[in-house]
């Protein structure tokens, strides 16, 4: 039995990395030795307690589990180069999520995914695909999606740092004014975003879709394995700090069943059912932040025959940090061997 | 010719009602008396320079129009009350939308509809779909609608100056402490709406939905004369002041084509395209707050072959104030005489 393992975490100082330590901590993952890397104008901070490092090769020199959460870029250059020395890498960029040698995996939906690595790659995905997947995943199984629409309600803290900082500022300019803003106070959003929503995520590309949405199609249907999925979903900016939520319109082949639909959530691992709306229970992002679970409720058929609900999850954990830990957790516990390092076992 | 009308405004301290008497000059609607009524403890008030009488009998003695915005118990007794002394009624509530012998209008599409009121009434539109019919309607007649999904992003007006009133007091007590709420600070809404995004608006019924969705639903159908329409809606407060956003995903009859598409929404009267995102023009509730159109961009079509678009309107105007002042100059428009009052001419 191993002692531990060698484990780094690359883009430690910011939200995502921040939250990933805590968790490897909070969770008891068996580190033997915590790296914590960053860009060099990072280098010197220290985040819980350890310090952090301008990343370079020697960070990955006998390390043997990397969660990074970098600008695709910097993954892109760096994860392969990570792989390359044995590292199972972690990856919350989109880079490599489509990537056909590189499983992209929600634990409690494709977690033995992780094994089949052929680039030493495991791509976290995008954090409303992961908050909207995880109650459709079980419920897919059982009745087979179709389609489906969504439409999210995503926190500011999915656009970094900045996006939170911006949010923060605007409010205190709104509270001294008493009035709302008519110029956006950062640079995260070109719009205010205090009383305000922005119907746009990421870059626009062909078909007028935004990458956001884009992702959002991709990543389901190579989660799920149904290349076939029909998703349409529209992604918008709410000025929440925390969380992010998602109307869910689906269809299936087969017609659900409200009660088995509501025993299959409960049953799911990792979904937690707030489902009594006349006591005014209902997720809400106040109250999925800072939690593991994502949150259903509002289930119902809607008016066109689908099945709906609303969910919420905590962007920074289950949408990013919490699935890469679990990510971690899944290898250890299906490989606990990882590479063999007789030397240091 | 008619020297101008008798026109009351009945609740008239309110949001709506301010907007009406505001849009009523502003849009010189020729008003040769105008009565302002509200509840007892409203008398005494003043809007726009003109006093406020308590709701009475006497207020529609010789009156030719009333604008109603007063709650639907209100509404119940005094809009037949009104309307069988010969005033025409056009009320904002919810009470009569379904009526049949109620003509349910958005002057745009259905205007010529306000001639036939059999019991006098002329029913205003809920704000949200009156939001997002203002560019399904023309688009369904080219198109035939078969179906829609729409998620909502309402701003907190639509709950009264109560809403409005808690999302100010939480925004100014979230910038002293420089953290989200953990408690509500209004009797809005039972969860903090700072930060916080609430699903579920108005109450719940049967089947889970809420009434504002149920609203939406059958509002739709009357007011496109399409009963067998299949509406699937969420209906999201968000902390938004002013302007009720709507994501919609709508599958047609035919295949639209996207450029006639575009052309067919430049056309439509009360409709205006946003739609450039990649240079972040799209409509958005700080763009659309204080405006009349209904504003429509990210024109696409989505993943799941639907035809979908996120529109915003001003609530208070398109979705209340301005619908219900519009439907006034349609009868004026179209029935000069009203009824006839010889001695008055």
């Amino acid at each position: 039995m191993r002692d531990g393992y060698v484990v780094a975490v690359v883009g430690a100082t910011g939200a995502v990395g921040r939250q990933a330590v805590g968790l490897l901590e909070a969770r008891r993952f068996p580190v033997r030795e915590l790296r914590l890397a960053a860009s060099p104008r990072s280098a010197g901070k220290r985040v819980d307690g350890h310090p952090v490092v301008a990343l370079s090769e020697e960070v990955f020199e006998g390390c043997d589990i990397a969660i990074f959460d970098v600008p695709d870029e910097v993954s892109r250059e760096w994860a392969p180069r990570a792989a390359s020395r044995g590292v199972v890498v972690i990856d919350n960029a989109a880079t490599f999520r489509l990537d056909p040698d590189v499983p992209l995996v929600i634990p409690e939906i494709n977690g033995p995914r992780v094994l089949d690595r052929p680039r030493g790659i495991i791509a976290n995905p995008n954090c409303t695909t992961a908050t909207f997947l995880m109650p459709l995943a079980p419920l897919h199984r059982r009745y087979g999606l179709r389609r489906v629409v969504a439409c999210s309600y995503q926190s500011v803290s999915g656009a970094g740092q900045a996006g939170v900082e911006q949010l923060w500022r605007e409010l205190r300019a709104a509270a001294e004014r008493g009035e709302p803003l008519e110029e956006s106070l950062g640079s995260a959003f070109s719009h205010p975003i205090v009383f305000n929503v922005i119907p746009a995520i990421g870059s626009v590309r062909d078909g007028g879709h935004t990458s956001e949405e884009l992702k959002a199609q991709a990543e389901s249907r190579k989660i799920l394995e149904h290349p076939t999925l029909e998703v349409g979903i529209t992604c918008v900016r709410v000025p929440t700090l925390l969380g992010h939520g998602v109307a869910v319109h689906a269809t299936f082949e087969q017609t659900p069943d409200l009660d088995e639909v509501r025993e299959i959530l409960r049953a799911a691992p990792g979904v937690e059912v707030v489902d009594d709306p006349r006591s005014g229970r209902y997720p809400t992002p106040l109250g999925a932040a800072g939690r593991d679970p994502a949150y259903v409720g509002r289930i119902r058929f809607d008016g066109a025959g689908n099945l709906a609900f609303f969910v919420v999850a905590d962007n920074l954990r289950k949408g990013a940090a919490l699935n890469a830990v679990q990510i971690a957790e899944t290898v250890v516990a299906l490989q606990p061997g990882l590479r063999p390092q007789p030397a240091r076992a």
